[in-house]
C-alpha cells in the first residue's frame, strides 16, 4: 500500500506545534541559525517543535531579501521593529551586529518571545547585564548562542568533569587562535569599536571565557594584556591573560587574529588530580582524555560519535563526524526543548546570565590591560 | 521596507525549476540523501535545481510512512514500481540495499528518470555491467554514489594530481577499516551474502576502488586474500590484495570491519616522483601534502577549507569544518548541475560505468582469494 | 674524602669481566653498534660484560683507520679474517654489506666467537639457512641484528600480546616506507644485486616480516607484488603482499624506498578481537593502543617512557625520549646479557633462525612477484 | 694490512687535544652530562678537543664512588674544593643542586676553569647575577646549560627567524608541562626552598624563559600568578603570566609539575607577521612550520633530521630520530669548540647572562604573583 491510497504521514508530524522564527541578520549568523531551524525538524526526531521560518531583518534590502529566499523565510523587511511586532513569531534570533543586541533582543523579549542573542551579548558588561535583566524580567526564555557548548566533545568533557572523572580541576589553559585579522585592507563592522565593542575579545576571547566557565567555574581575577598590531586598527587583535577561578584552579586565556595558520583553533586544556582533557577546534568530533594510572597511561584519542556519546541521537554512524554547522542544530534544539517543555535553559545552555558574566571577565581584561593589575572579578545579581 | 509591504522575494527563487525526486530506502542513506536534497536550496546558491521530495518507498510500512513525515516527502509507499510509474519524480534516487538495486534503477531509466544508485551499483561485475549497459541505453543522467569523491579534500588531492604536484604516480595504499562487525549477535542484511553480494569487499572496498581509480587510474591486476573471522557469517570481513596500476603504479587495497579503534578509518596514501599525499576519512576536512624539496620538507596538514577549496563556496568560514553528511550535499549538488545543464556526470561524479569497473575489480579480488593467483583485469564496453 | 685518598672505585667495576669485540664494517652500522658497545658500559648499569673494541675490519685502509681511531678499537685491519683469528675478541659483529655476511660469520663462529649479524642475515634462504645451520652448529651465541625488537615501544607491544590484551590476532599491516632510493645518481652496494642480493625487500621488507613474525607468529602465504621503478637499477624499489599467518591472522607487508617523505616510516598496526596496537618508527617513543569498551574509546597515545616500561631502567625520567640509535644499547646489551648468563637469544632477541624464517618469507615474496601465484610458506629445521 | 702490522691509527686522534673534566653531581644531570663527554669524542668526529673524565664529586660517598666506576671518572670526592683544585682539570661542570650553583662554580672559574652550571643559574636573580659578574670577571668560557637550545628543531627555529622567514613576531606561547609532582609523598631537593630557589618556575619555567628570549627577545613585563596547589609544598607547583617582550611580541610563559599526562611537554608556538612555529619536546625531533600563502596552506611537520639541518651532520641518516640525552652531546659540543677555537659561547650558546636575564624574568614572575601588579623587567650590566 502507499500514502496515494493510504495518507496519514502528515497526522503525526502536525501533532506537533510549530513555532515561529524571526531572524535578525542574514550573514555569517543568519546562515547558520537558518540553517539550523531547517534540520531540526528531520535530523531531530521528533522535534520538540517545528520552526517556521516567519520573517528575516536586515539593514540591506536586496541582501535580505535574497536571504528570505534562499532560506525559505516567508517574509522580510529591513527593519527589525517589523519581527517585534510580528505576532506569527514566538521566537526572536539575533544574529546581528554587536551594536544592535541590546534593543531589539529587550524589545522582543518585551514583546513576549523568546530570544537568542549571538555573543558577546553586549559590546560590555554594563550593556550586557542591561539586556539580562530586561529580559529575565519578562519570563521568556534566552539563549546567549555560546554554540560551542553544543559541540558534542564539550559536552561529553562536561560530562566527565561532573562525573568527578577530573577530580579537583587545577589548570585552564584555553586560547582561540585565528588569522584573518591579518589583512591590513580588510574592513568589516567587527574592526569598529562602536559596532563590536571589542575586536578579538568579545569575538574569541568570549568563548573562552565561557567554555572556561561552563567546564571549570567562574572566573575570580585576571592579569592581562591587550594588544593591537595593525595601524589604525580600533580594536584589539588580541587579548593574553593570565587567570584564576574561583575554585582555585590557575590558568591562561588568550584569543587573537593573527595567528598565522590558525584558523578557527579554538584549543583548551583542563588538567585536574584525576586527569586531564584537551581540544581543538579545527578537530571538534575529537576529545584528548588522560586518565591516570596504568602501564598504557596517555592521552586518548576519542572519536564523539558513539551511540552513548552526547548528541549522537541526532546524526550518524560512529566515524562519521559532523560539521562546525551541526553544533547548531544541537544547541538551537536544546532552546526549543526548553520553550517546548518549559524548562531551564541552564545549566547547558547559556543564559543571559552567562552572557553577562563573560562580559564582565572580558571587562576585566580590558580593566587590567589599562591599569596592569590583577583585576578582581565581582559580579551583579538581579 | 519589508516583505510585508513589497513582497517579491518567491519571484526569484521561483525561477530556479523544481526537480522531483524519489527515494527507495529510508535507512542510513535515506537519512543521508534527503538532508542533501533538502540543504542544497540554501547551502549551494543559487542551486541548479530545487529538489521537491516527492515519494519514498520502503518494505516496511510504518517505518516508511514515519520516513515521510520526518523528511518531508509528500507521498509514500511499499511499492517501488510506484516512484517509477509517479509522474512527478524526474529523478529516482535508490539507497537500498544491494539486491534492490538493479531492477528498480533500471525500470526507473527505462521510465525516463535521472537516476542515482548507492554502492556497490550491482552484487558483482555481471549485474553491475547489466544496470549500467541498461541504464546507459536510455540517456539518462546515472550517478554511483561513491560519496567520497566529494570530499573537499578528496577533490583538492585529484585536483593537485591532475596539475602534475605529484608527477608520476608510483604507489597507492588504501584501506578502510572499520569495526562494528566485531559482534557475533548482529544481524543486518549487509551479512547476507543474497542481499549484500559480498562483506566489507563491496561495503567497504569498494570504495578504496572507487578513490583508487579516480585518483590513480585503472587496476590492471590484483593478488588478494578474502577472509571470514565470525563464525556462521555469510560475507567476508576482510580483503586484503596487492594491486597494480594499467599506469604501472603499485600499492594495496584492504577493506575489514574488524579493526578495532577504527570507526570509519578510510585511509589512504600516494606517492608520485614530485610528492605526496595522505588522507584519512576519520579527519575527513584535512590532507596531508608533501612536495619535494626545501629545508623544511615534510607533510603539510592542509585543513580543506579555504575559499580557493573545492566545494568551500557553500559552505562556511575557513576552519569551520563539515561534516560527513555534507559530503551528499556537495554529490547531489554535482548531479543537479549536471541534470541542469545537461552535463556530463563523469569525470568528478562517478557514472554507473564507474560503478561497473570497480565492481570488476571487486569480482577480481574474489577470484584471486579462491585462485590463489594474481588475476588480471578487463573491463567490458557497452 | 675522595678516590685522591681512598680510591677503591676500580675495583667493583672491574669485578665485571670484558668481552672483546671485533667489528666488521665501519660505515653505517658500524658506527651505530660501536655507539653501543661504548654506552652499554655506563647506560646499563650494572652490565652484564664490559665491551672492549678490540679490533675493526673493513676494505678501505684510510676509512677502517679513521674507525678505528674515531670509535677507540685499539687495532684495525682490512682483512676480516685478522678478526676471527684474534685471540682478544670474543664477539664478533657483523656491520657489513649483506654479501660478506655469510663466510666471516661462519668463521668467526666456527672460531668459537660469538656472532652479530646485521640484517637480512643472508642474501636468499639458502645462504640465510646456511649460515644458520653452520653457527647454531657451533653453540656459540647468535644474534641477527633486527633491532627495531628492541625499541620500547615495540617490546611493550609484545609484552600486551603475550598477556593477552589484544585477544586473538586477526590484522598486521605493517609497511617501511623510505624515500632516499629516488636518486638516479645514487649508487650504493644496496643497489647491486650481488652485494645486496635485494633492495628495498631485504633491507626494508626484512624488518617487516620480522616484527611480523616477532608479534602476530610466522607466515603462511605471500601473493606479492616486486617493482623496480628506477631504469637501470639491479634491485627492487618495492614490494607489496598480502599475507597469511599461520595463526588466521591475515595482513599486508610492504617496503619502498620512493615514499616522498617518509624517511624512515617503519608503520604496522595490529588488530586483534580485543584491541589493537599502532606504531610508526619516525615516533619511536609512542604507540598507539586501543582496548575495546568504554564511552571513552580511542586510540591512546602512549609515550613509552616510564618507570615500568621495557628498557627504561637505563634511560631517563619519564618523557625524556631516547633516540633510534639507542635501540642498539637495548640489543647488544640483550646479547651481552645472554653471553654472560649463557642464556637465551630468543625469543626476544633474534637468532639466526629468525633471520633464517625472514628470509624464506622475503623469498617467496620474490617468487610469488615471478610466478604470480600465492606462495605457501615452509621451514627447514636444522 | 692491518694495524696489528701498520698501527698509527692513535696518531691522528692524538693530535686533538684533551681537555680535563671534573663533573659535580652524579645524578640525573650527571648521568646526562657525562653521557654526552663520552660521546662526543666519537659523534662529532673530529671532536673540537677529548673529553677526559678526570674527577666526580657528590655528597653521598657511596653514590660518588659508584658513579665514578660507571661514568669512568679517574677519581671522586666528597668535597668539591678537590675539584677546584684538581690541576688536571680544565672544564668545571656543575649539575649540583641550585643551591651549590654559585660558590662552586665561581671557585672553579677563579681558579682558571671553565665553566658550566645547570639551570637556573642562581636560586634568583641576584645570586644568579653575582654569579656572572664573578665568572664573567675571570674571562673562562661559561655556559649555563639550557640544554633545549641544542635541539636541532629549536637551532632550526631560531635560523629560520634569523632569516626573517617568520617577519615580525607577534606572539610566543610556551608551557612546559610536567605531572610528576603530583605524587605527595614524594621528596626531593627540588621541593625545598632553600636548595631549589623555586619549584615548577626554576625548573620548567626558566626553560621557557629561556627559549623565549633565544627565539623572540629579551622580556619586558610580566602579569603573573605563583600557585602551590599540594598542602605544605614549600616551593610553588606552576606559574602562569602574561607577557610583553621588548620588541612588541605579547604571549604567555606557564609551567607546572601537576598537568596530569605530561611527562615532558615543553611545548611553544610562535607567530610573526609571515608565519608560525609550534613544538613539543615529546615529539622534539619535530617542528611545525607554517608560512603564509598557497592553496595548500597549513602547519609542516618536518622532521629535523636532513643533511643540511642543525647539529645533525654528528648523528644519523634522515629519519633515525635522536634522543633527548643527545641534546647534551649537541650542546657540549658547542662548548668544546668555543673553548678550543676562543670563540663565544653566545649566541647559540646560554652564557651566564642568559642565565641571569632569565632569572630576572622568574624573579619577576615572583614580585607580580607577590604584587598582583604588572612588573617591569630591568636588567642590571656588568
Amino acid at each position: 500500500m502507499s500514502s496515494l491510497t493510504g495518507g496519514g504521514a502528515e497526522t503525526a508530524v502536525g501533532e506537533i506545534p510549530e513555532i515561529g522564527v524571526g531572524m535578525l541578520g542574514y550573514a555569517f549568523m543568519g546562515k547558520a541559525h537558518s540553517n539550523a531551524f531547517r534540520k531540526i525538524p528531520y535530523m531531530t526526531w521528533p522535534p520538540p517543535l517545528r520552526p517556521r521560518l516567519v520573517s528575516i531583518a536586515g539593514r540591506n534590502e536586496e541582501a535580505v531579501r535574497a536571504a528570505a529566499e534562499r532560506y525559505g523565510y516567508e517574509r522580510w523587511t529591513t527593519d527589525w521593529h517589523d519581527l517585534v511586532s510580528d505576532p506569527g513569531i514566538t521566537l526572536f534570533d539575533n544574529g546581528g551586529p554587536n551594536a544592535v543586541h541590546a534593543e531589539p533582543t529587550i524589545a522582543a523579549a518585551q514583546a513576549g518571545k523568546h530570544v537568542v542573542c549571538e555573543k558577546p551579548l553586549g559590546r560590555d558588561a554594563d550593556e550586557s547585564y542591561e539586556i539580562w535583566k530586561a529580559v529575565a524580567a519578562t519570563g521568556v526564555k534566552h539563549l546567549c548562542a555560546f554554540n560551542y557548548r553544543f559541540v558534542p566533545a564539550v559536552r561529553l568533557a562536561r560530562e566527565l568533569i561532573d562525573a568527578g572523572e577530573l577530580g579537583e580541576i587545577r589548570h585552564f589553559r584555553g586560547r582561540y587562535l585565528q588569522d584573518w585579522g591579518d589583512d591590513p585592507s580588510l574592513d568589516t563592522w567587527r574592526f569598529h569599536s562602536d559596532e563590536a565593542g571589542s575586536g578579538a575579545l568579545g569575538d574569541l576571547g568570549a568563548h573562552v571565557v565561557d567554555l572556561a566557565r561552563y567546564l571549570v567555574g567562574d572566573v575570580a581575577s585576571v592579569s592581562a594584556l591587550v594588544k593591537t598590531f595593525l595601524p589604525g586598527r580600533q580594536v584589539d587583535d588580541c587579548i593574553e591573560a593570565a587567570v584564576e577561578f574561583e575554585n582555585g584552579a590557575v590558568g591562561t586565556i588568550e584569543s587573537t587574529r593573527l595567528a598565522l595558520g590558525r584558523r578557527n583553533a579554538f584549543q583548551w586544556e583542563i588538567n585536574g588530580s584525576k586527569g586531564s582533557l584537551a581540544f581543538d577546534m579545527e578537530r571538534l568530533n575529537e576529545i584528548q582524555v588522560f586518565r591516570n594510572g596504568g602501564r598504557t597511561r596517555g592521552f586518548t584519542t576519542v572519536l564523539v560519535s558513539e551511540v552513548d556519546h552526547p548528541f549522537w541521537e541526532f546524526w550518524w554512524p560512529p566515524g562519521h563526524i559532523i560539521g562546525w554547522g551541526d553544533t547548531f542544530v544541537n544547541e538551537l534544539h536544546h532552546l526549543l526543548r526548553a520553550i517546548a517543555d518549559d524548562a531551564d535553559v541552564a545549566p547547558h545552555g547559556a543564559t543571559f546570565e552567562d552572557g553577562y558574566r563573560a562580559a564582565e571577565v572580558c571587562d576585566a581584561i580590558v580593566r587590567s590591560g589599562e591599569s596592569g593589575k590583577r583585576e578582581q572579578l565581582s559580579y551583579r545579581s538581579l
